[in-house]
């Protein structure tokens, strides 16, 4: 697992302040587990509503639920849902999703997005609603149109989030007519960026189609590389069965040097119980670096109690 | 109905006039019977003089008139005739309406509004004035070349809103090419939009247009659902019989579980006397939870004093 | 007359400031003369110079000459002129124009006219010089690229004045390519903008062109109705003859309900000498409801004074 | 000569400051003599190195050396040059010209010039220098796509230059598909708006290519008529053989009422020797109303001493 | 070598900062080695994973080896890699460059770049850092569509650098349609710009196609001279053979009289035991003013010290 100290652009009277978000946003072990929540804003009510969706999933309160009972996961949202919820699950963390746009507009605007809340903003809503809050996210479009407008927004918002002593998660996503999207050198070209700018963990594309799983996860490391002190963190992908999700996910960490998971859909599409046990079958291999057997049986709901982790982790904590 | 408590973003400061505010806007039952005075600027004159029109509709104190009379609506209407107007109906709730647009433009820069007051200004308004003004509204088009404006606009006058203890109204609207304006879907996704953004009420349209109205109202709790704890209005619609305006609201309310009406046109454009009777009418439902004969009866100004409502308000009131 | 009160977005402190304005600006009638010396930049130096134009006109104190002996005009122009000849006319009332742009440039672009300057520029210029300053003047055009822009800059400088104890007049004009602009609808439309926007005063135009002077003027009236308690003003239009202007004025003001006139190229492009008949033959008519035999005399010069006016204004004076 | 007042803008605890700069940048005679510095910004190194250019002008610090030795001149360029050879070149009165442009890109495009720094900035810059700062320069393009902009920028310079006690300086340039850029009208225009910004000075096109020379002069009048109280100053033009710079000059301030002019090319493409001569010569008929055979004298190194002006300075000084 | 005395816009009580910082990035030199590090942006990973390039390149620690190695380079990259290693390499001398863009938009787009900190942010990071941050640097593309605003940008950020005793150093790039970027004219043009703006430095392109070498370092003469009293760094351009980078590196200074060298790819490509190499050499020249054949036998590894320098150094130090 990557080593590193905190960035220098942390004020020095907010470093224990930081250190405090970091331990409490990562269990204290450098990994994340992201509960993405933020797609109500993204994708409308498309992602909530259908055949294959547990009906109570259109309640947002799903997202929090799921959170509250994943063993370690951490919600990221809008800052309207915390508010809205925040007094029923006080004892969750939270990152404050400070930007988003619909699905609705014509390709190229959609890669517009202006930050819907200041640091400042957070920083105020945070000390007001005593409510654990121990980063802001930002989604960074590359390519597009607004792609001068994007870096400066998530520039300032991460020097400004440090300044404060929050972490910064940025999502990264290169676009653009010509732009291999699922392609390593691109993907790792956008975590390359977030450490530009200064990103404490960057969420990226992981390319699930690869023939190769093993073969996938190594040339994932041109990724983890590339981020240099930035932590990376896979994105959840469309889809797929939970045995899936935990195979890939071991591999991304252990072979593919990532060190974490966003899953949104992959999550609040099933029931809340299903749900439950997948999310602690996730949190069990990030956070208590179970084995794939462990996990599963967590998410099966086998007694089978995860082993404490082999103390691989190395980094700052 | 739906239960809930004041969103975080409130500085606690603020809260009891956060809450003496909803409790003005609501008549304490949770409920909103708004009524809208803001097509002066949004459709210029083509609402307020032609055949099917009142003549007395031309002049703006006509909203006043009926609001004053319809025993618990909210005007919601621009700065500019609440200045004009408002010292002759100091005990009518305002809500203060911030953006807006004519439809002389092309469709696309249709979509772009940018915010007249800033709510800075609307708090130093009431200060000044005296005047009870519990809300801010905000029209927010989605889909559309200003998107990404919009909702940062929308976020901040929220945020500073509830900072100074005022509700937020959003109206949104989902627009562009190939949205389907009246699909269930795309509306529920604009309600959840709203709850994002930490609105206290939505305004959303209702398919007014479905054969079987039970049915419809039904479907409309995708919607009612997908806002969260983001309290539902519907739109008036196009101009309807009084009698169909009062049965849809019944059916909005108790199937659909929307939280009340904003109605223009299908008041405004009515001569004062009958704007009132109908007024009354609704006033009546979504505040007193009066049965539809009841309010029928209003309408038609026979003396059977609405019954108290049966008590199903299990608000924050 | 309309009958007023003062409107609620002036500052409480700034009241008595208000009123004096507006007894400076309508001399206590309530109705307002305004000279519109603003052209110099809005259409170069086409207006000034020319064959039917008095060669006096060039110069830019032709303005000053004018509405100082004019009995009762107000110069409506930009403040460069008004800084460098404010000094030599220390008793004219003056409106500062904050906004115009030239006649160069495409249609689509002709519709943007930033403010050149703040109010509070506005405020510290009358401070510092000592010149009678009543109010800021702000063109507005409706339904062209931008008109979110200038809906939003017209609502804050007419904020800001009545912050300051200024008034504030709008000149209105709906554009665009399907807008017929003489059409009274139209035109009604914007006055009722002006209205929601709260101006104390709109200058709109006036259907010159129709057959019959009386039913034009009673048809005027959906225009000063759709305003409310914001007064209109009617444009000069193209060149007339000094008595079709009188008589027009006339019926603006007795049947079209209007409350003054907004004249310029009329005035300015005539001898000083004649220029002063006519604006004083103008001024009897809106200041002092002089008939208009009186007023033609004026004009003509023959030593009839005008009797006092007949005491219709029922206004806030 | 105009006779003028210092405008109303100027903070009346600036005016000292405002008339010593006016002092110094037209040696007490209101004329001025500006040397254009501004090209190698506008027009890259084109007008630097070429078969008919001095090799030395390739060299920035050669403006400085002509303005030095020119008797009067006044040197007109950006903050960057005079922040690197100021040091050298204390004794000589400075414009700071605030925007710029270069000539590579479309020709729309090449309307739009943002302000490089504020007239806060300027004047910090003055202070901590200690040079003789005297005015700010604006280049105003009319009828472009970002006229709206570029008005707004530049009211709001010459406000806060008059604010801080120091001159104004407008360089004005109609353009646009349909505009006739050298008719005497366009430019006549220009000057107006000129003095509807409240510009102490504008600097405008001559239309040098007339046949008759005197004629072409007399026409001018209708441009210096226009400014009002603003003065004009000529461009110099394309380059000319020296006498006949001179010759129209003579005949600009004479007949046509400019009060100085504007040179760039026609001086600092000549080697640094005959650049002087032709300065000096410029100098006298600007600054000492020299005789025209006076100038060419000193032009042509005859030691005939200027006589003094003949006093037709009737201005403020 | 270029003499030349700190700009006046350096705030007279920062004036010790500024030469302290100069003498930090030049060694006392006044010549400038620049290690540009700024490519993960600029170029996502496309710099950094290939078959020509050194495995380890893909981690961004590997600039910050070789300038720690080079006797004297400095770094010139963003502040989040500075923020994330600064901590371990606290001797080295860093220039942050505050803007940049990814290379995957339309072209168009691409000449747009908007600042990603304020001059004031990196003065509180270099500050809280306690970091040697001796300058900013900005990239400006001239041409292009958004010309206007990256000038005022650029002006802007360096004005702000030298009120804070910071250097400025610009990246000056000519673009578009028509314009040669190879010429010497166009690029001799853009370093005058940056001689406009104020830049201490400006990297500029050199024409490293051209046939004789010689000529070539004549030519670029036009440059340095129109530059004036700024120091003109030249790009390392696309890879090629260390001799060649070491004998276009003479010519550049001795005929030339470039005072610097900006590298990138040619430098971070190499692996770090070569790359050492040749920056000790490229220092060697630059700031010791070795011979060619010393700087040649210091790449080779030859253990021959390199003579200290023939003090042909005249400048400031």
């Amino acid at each position: 697992m990557k080593k590193n100290s905190p960035p220098l652009s942390v004020k020095p009277s907010k470093l224990t302040e930081y250190l405090k978000n970091l331990a409490l946003l990562t269990k204290n072990t450098g990994h994340l587990f992201l509960i993405a929540g933020d797609q109500k804003l993204e994708h409308l009510n498309s992602d909530f509503v259908g055949p294959q969706i547990a009906p109570e999933d259109n309640d947002p309160e799903h997202f929090f639920r799921i959170a509250a009972a994943s063993n370690g996961g951490v919600l990221a949202t809008h800052l309207g849902l915390i508010s809205k919820y925040g007094a029923n699950y006080r004892n969750l963390p939270y990152i404050v999703k400070i930007n988003g746009k619909t699905n609705l507009g014509p390709n190229e605007e959609k890669d517009s997005s202006l930050p819907l809340w200041s640091v400042a903003e957070i920083v105020n809503f945070k000390k007001q609603s005593g409510l654990k809050i121990g980063a802001i996210g930002y989604t960074l479009y590359l390519g597009g149109k607004y792609e001068a407008q994007m870096l400066a927004e998530a520039a300032k918002a991460i020097y400004e989030a440090h300044q404060a002593g929050l972490l910064a998660i940025l999502w990264v996503y290169p676009r653009g007519k010509n732009v291999k999207e699922e392609d390593i050198h691109t993907i790792a070209g956008g975590a390359g960026v977030a450490a530009c700018l200064d990103a404490d963990f960057v969420k990226i594309k992981y390319p699930y189609g690869g023939k190769d799983k093993k073969q996938t996860a190594l040339k994932f490391q041109e990724a983890t590389a590339a981020a240099g002190r930035t932590k990376v963190i896979c994105v959840g992908g469309s889809k797929q069965p939970a045995k899936e999700i935990l195979a890939f996910l071991k591999l991304q960490l252990e072979i593919g040097q990532s060190s974490g998971l966003a899953i949104g859909r992959n999550l609040h599409q099933r029931p809340l119980e299903e749900a439950t046990r997948l999310a602690q079958a996730i949190s069990a291999i990030i956070l208590k670096n179970a084995s794939l057997k462990e996990a599963e049986n967590i998410y099966l709901n086998k007694k089978t109690a995860a082993k404490k982790g082999t103390g691989k982790f190395l980094g700052l904590f």
